[in-house]
Order: C-alpha cells, then structure tokens, then sequence
C-alpha cells in the first residue's frame, strides 16, 4: 500500500480566482447573485467548512460587487479565520440573535458594487443543499426573484478537478485502500455487521481521514440492499460481505467498495460455484467500464458498457443502480453515470464506477473504485485488488 | 455516574399514532399533504432513518388517504424493513434510476383516498431541512401548491416528548456525562485540541452513540469561540478548555457543556481571580435559568434570567447567543430559548439552558445542561458537576 504524502493545499489565491470565475459564470446566466449556503460549494469559494445548523450562515456573491459573508456572531471568530475573508476578498456581515439574516442576505445583494439603486432582483442561484427553512424566507425576503440551483452554473467549475484537488482525492482513496486491506486481514466471522462497521470508521479516522461518513457493512443476504445499514446480525462463514466505505479526508472524498468472502477458517465455507460465476461477470463488468473511460466519450457510455456485460450475463435486472457518480468536495456530485447522461467526459473529471449484481434474499456482491478521466485514459486512483478476497478469519 | 439501563423502543402502533395525528393537523391546517424529507421528522413519523442522499427518497402524507413513501430502489429493502411499512400503514413505491421521482410523489397525493380526480394540490407543507434541490423541483411539480414548513404544523407533536422519549433523552444525556467525567479524568496538557475531540468522538461511540455528531474543544483563546472548530493547537497549562459535544444514541440527541480548567499538575496554573468571578457569574446565571423553569412561563424569559445576571456583571455583551435550544431527534428544534419567543413552556419540551460568557482574545466559558420541563417545575438530565472542574492532567 502507498504510504500518505505531502498533500497540497487550497490557498486564498485559488479561491480568490474560484470566487472571480463564480461572478463570470454569474454574470454569463443573467444572475444577480450566487447564495451559498454550508457544504460544499461554500468550501469550494471560501475555503470555509462551517457547520449546518439553524442558524444561517451564507456566502453572497453578487455578478457585481464584492462577495459578503453572513454570519452568525458567535461563529464570526471563524468566519472572520477563514482563508478569504483574512486575505479581504470577502466581507463579512455578522448578524445577532434576534436579528433577520434574509435581509441581510438582500441588503448584500443590493448594495453591491456598481447596482443601481432600487433595481429588484431578479434571479438568483441557491445551493443545491439549502434547507427549505431558509429556501422558503430568501423567496419571501425576494420575492420578484427566480430561484435557480447552483450547481447549474458552478457545476463546469466542481467537475473539473485541478491536478490539486486530484491530488487531494488520491491522498483519500489510498487512506481508504489501506482501511479495507486491514479488515480483510482481520477477524470477521462471529462479529456484528455493526460492530465491523465501527472498526472501519476507526480506522478511517486513524489514516487521516477528518470525517468516516459511510461504513456499509451487508452480510449474507444483506449483501444484496446496495445502500443497508449495518445490523447486529453476526457475520457467519460461508458468505459474502460488501464493503462500501468512505469519508473526507482534507474535505475530498473516499469512497471505495469491495467484496469479501468469509470463510471461517473452513475450507469447505469457500465461495459456490455461482457466486464466483456472479463475481466474475461483475468482475468484468467494473474493468471494462473503467476501460471506456476517456475524454468525448458520453457519461452513460460507461453505464451501458456495464450494465451490457451484466445483462448478457442474465443478471440485468440484478443491477438496478447508476455505474456511478462525480466525487470531490461531496461524496455524490456531477457527473453522475447513469443512462441519459449524454455529458462527454472531459480530463478532470473525478467518479465512480461501481456496478453491483443483487439477488434478494440471497447474496450480493459490488466492486468500486475512484476513477480520474485523464488525457488518454482512466487513472484509476484506488489500488485495493480487484479480485475477490477470500478473508479466512 | 449512573449506568445505562433498558431504553424503551417507540414501535410501530406509536408511529401510527404519530402518523394518523398528523393527517388531523394537516387537514386543520388546510393541506392536502406532508411531504417529508430524510431526518429527523422521517424518523419521528415513520421510525425510518435514511440516509441524505441525492436520491429522493420521500414520505408522502395525504390529508386523506394512506401515506406513500417514495424510495429509489437501491434502498427499497430498507424502506420496505421500516416498522410503518412492515405494519402495513405506509405503502412504499419504488423508483427506478431513470424515472422522475417528483411525478411519483404527485401521483401519490392526487391518488389519495376520497380525493375527487383532477383537483389541482393548493397547498403542501415540506420538511424544513430538505433540500433545495428537492424543493425546487417539487415546486415545478406542483405549479399551483403552496408550500410552508412542515414545522409550522408538526412542532406541537414534536416539541412534547412523552415519557419514552424523555427516557431516551436521559440515557444520551447520560452517555455524554460520563464522556465528559473520562476526559476530565485523563491527561489534557501538550495534546492538540483536535486529539482531545477525536478521543471524545470515540467515546460517546464506546457509551453507546450512534452518532458523535461534534466535540467542541476550544482552549486557551479558542474558548472564546462558541462554534470553535478544534484545531492542532496544543493545550497548555494554566488556560480553560469549553468541552462541548454530543451525537445521537437511538435517535435522540446529547448535548453537554463544561468548561474546565487545566493546570498539568502545577498549582502556580490555577485559574486567576478574574476567570473565577466570570464563571462564578456564569454557574448562577445557568442555575437559576434552570430554577425559572415551570409549565406557563414564556420560553424568553428564562433567557432573560441568565442575561440579566451574566449583565448585571457587566458582562452582557459578553453573552452574545441565546441561551438555549430545543433537543429532541433533531440536536437543535423548537423550542428556541431566545428573546422574542414568547411561547410558554409547557410539560414534556425538553431543551439547553447554556449560556456563556467570552471575552475575544483571551478566554471564555460556557456551562450547558439539557431539562425538561416538569409539571412542577425542571428536570434536569445531566449529572456532572457544574462546578468549575480544575484538572490537573
């Protein structure tokens, strides 16, 4: 396994330009201005990783004018600590307990820059994850504006990583490749999916990584609910485990799958014949959608070249999720691959590609790795083997 | 400290209860559904904790008619083991990746029992955390419907907690004071704040949390900064330290203050004279905050207790938060404990009393306990001392 490596950092400077392509991208759509809530995008312009709570906190970023940050005072020690406002690019607004932050949010908007006075606004872009408690008051507090989602003008900007945030995301995917060679050198059987599921966000933590947000433990016949919630159901030899873990780690994503087979220590609690057969189709399935991977080729190109694989082999029906999704700042972003995504790839792009096959009631099984498209290929950034892992403990 | 003991489990005759309720408030309130996103109300009226995800998934409650909940079908196995569903109160429609889950979710409030066909939706209430993303295209959905928040009909549900729920919030309460006792107890001296929050995220896990959702550690100056983000600044001798964590332990939150003193062992580093008056200020302030607890006493009133103590010490500037909010399966909700709301307690509102004092650049404190309100008066679930807790590790 890789060991970690220096890591680069997200300076002012870069979110100064990130800021200055937001107000272009703004001006381009006929925006008044971007509102920016927690989360990522937040993070990707300010630098700024506040929490999500009731209390608003929001990044104005008018076409014309200087980006206002509005904050809560007693966070305003930390809004005032992060990289854009220390190096004056943004202002912030700070607003007390009783006062109404929407209209300071408005006041950001209309005072900025070269606006003439008195001019309504009339649309604006909202974070994709604004809570409807604040999306319902801005449309009060605005009402002659159309409210459009962020990530319809800033997505350009967030799938297209720079060799930096490639960098980031690298530094992740290696953290969690070591996280799933530990626990499959570990003891399984006899333990509670739960208890399983602990030790990887543990273990996550301890390579770095700030936040463990998934840790998708699903045994036997819970190997067949992509998204199941570990249980205390306790692992028993003779069947297969789906690992899908991931967090953030310097605020980018891990987010990495692999299936294991638990025998006990019992050579007769090996893999059956039709697992290993399911497997390899999967197998295939994930190696030669990571082969379609280059800069032209439409996003749902590399869904149907897996979905294809695993539909000859009689199992459509059994893969009934997209091949994938973008990953950088959030766990799930653009592009996603999925059938009628006609978006081309480009060089930059950072996504999943992770077909799963799932009989219920029986077994299942998934495989997914973290995957760059680069100038003339996949750059594949997780480096756990492929093969299926049969876990003796 | 007192030990864990059997916690009650809120099963499905109690969330048809919940649901049937809130079909009565919907129709009182003149809606023709609920639409509930993942979180916390989910959970409230469905027992169904799942996952916020890009994927919609959505509880549908028509004012007539049986509820519908809307889940992509990699999570359907989840959706359809929920105890609503499993009771055969909630109905559950799949969605495929490719179809438009939002035509679903019309589909089931225009299909609802006696609801004559063609009737256009007037008027829906959302949950107050789902996303923009969510609500915009429901608005697109819905072109002729009203939305407001969902809090606006459910808060009285919500806000009353019957005696399980007070029971679960004791036993999170509990789990989190004997986290803080472990770490007062343990060595604090030359680790860095972010060491000293990872410990506290891994102990509210080992006493049984689900989740450790924050572990404020702010030292020295940091303690000035009441959502101080830890950092890899190193604790030092002779400083106060604001410990301020919590998560969730089944479903229901934790949320405790103390602030203690670190000296390494030196008796030279005790807490000065000035720090001693300010907490003294502080510990009244909290207690008798505590003490002005009754059903009929208006929510701003027991904030007014603690500011005007923590004011007449010239310090009221100093206090520049609330002094409480709501607890419940959401770590903050109604009701808020902050001037302006003039709503009266009432028994079974459970809720922080927390308020602090921070001079910036120096050093602050902040003491936070969780209490219901009794018939007769508080009840007070944390147990650790109030006191200023000196340590000498």
């Amino acid at each position: 396994m890789t060991q970690p490596a220096a890591r680069p950092t997200i300076g002012a400077g870069r979110l100064a330009h990130r800021l200055s392509r937001a107000r272009q991208v703004a001006t381009e759509a006929g925006l008044d201005a971007l509102l920016v809530g927690t989360g990522a995008d937040l993070r990707y312009l300010a630098g700024y990783a506040a929490q999500p709570l009731e209390r608003l906190t929001m990044l104005v970023v008018p076409a014309n004018g200087q980006p206002t940050l509005v904050a809560p005072r007693l966070e305003a020690m930390a809004a005032r600590a992060c990289p854009v406002v220390e190096a004056g690019t943004v202002a912030v607004v700070e607003w007390d307990e009783t006062d109404d932050p929407f209209v300071l949010v408005r006041a950001a908007i209309e005072g900025a820059g070269e606006r003439p006075l008195g001019l309504p606004v009339r649309a604006v872009a909202v974070s994709d994850r604004l809570w409807a408690t604040f999306l319902l008051r801005l449309q009060q507090a605005l009402p002659s504006s159309r409210c459009s989602l962020l990530s319809s003008v800033l997505r350009e900007e967030r799938m297209l990583k720079d060799p930096d945030e490639v960098a980031l995301l690298r530094a992740a995917a290696h953290a969690a490749d070591r996280v799933i060679e530990q626990v499959a050198h570990g003891r399984l059987v006899g333990r509670t999916e739960a208890d399983v599921s602990r030790e990887i966000r543990d273990r996550l933590l301890a390579e770095g990584h700030e936040e463990a947000s998934f840790a998708i433990v699903g045994s036997g016949p819970n190997s067949a609910s992509p998204h199941h919630q570990p249980t205390d159901r306790s692992i028993r030899a003779g069947e297969p485990i789906v690992l899908d873990i991931g967090g953030t780690l310097s605020g980018y994503g891990s987010d990495i799958t692999r299936t294991v087979w638990v025998t006990g220590g019992d050579p007769a609690k090996g893999p059956d014949r039709a697992f290993l057969a399911l497997y390899g189709v999967l197998r295939a399935a994930q190696a030669e959608a990571t082969h379609a991977v280059r800069p032209g080729v439409p996003a749902e190109r590399v869904d149907a070249v897996a979905r294809e694989i695993i539909s000859a082999a009689g199992h459509g029906r059994h893969f009934f999720h997209r091949t994938g999704h973008g990953i950088g700042l959030e766990e799930h972003e653009d592009p996603y691959i999925v059938a009628g995504n006609l978006e081309p790839l480009r060089a930059g792009m950072a996504f999943s590609i992770e077909p799963g096959i799932y009989l219920e009631g029986r077994y299942g099984a998934r495989i997914e790795d973290i995957v760059v498209c680069g100038e003339d290929g996949p750059v594949v950034l997780n480096e756990v083997t492929r093969d299926l892992i049969v876990v003796h403990g």
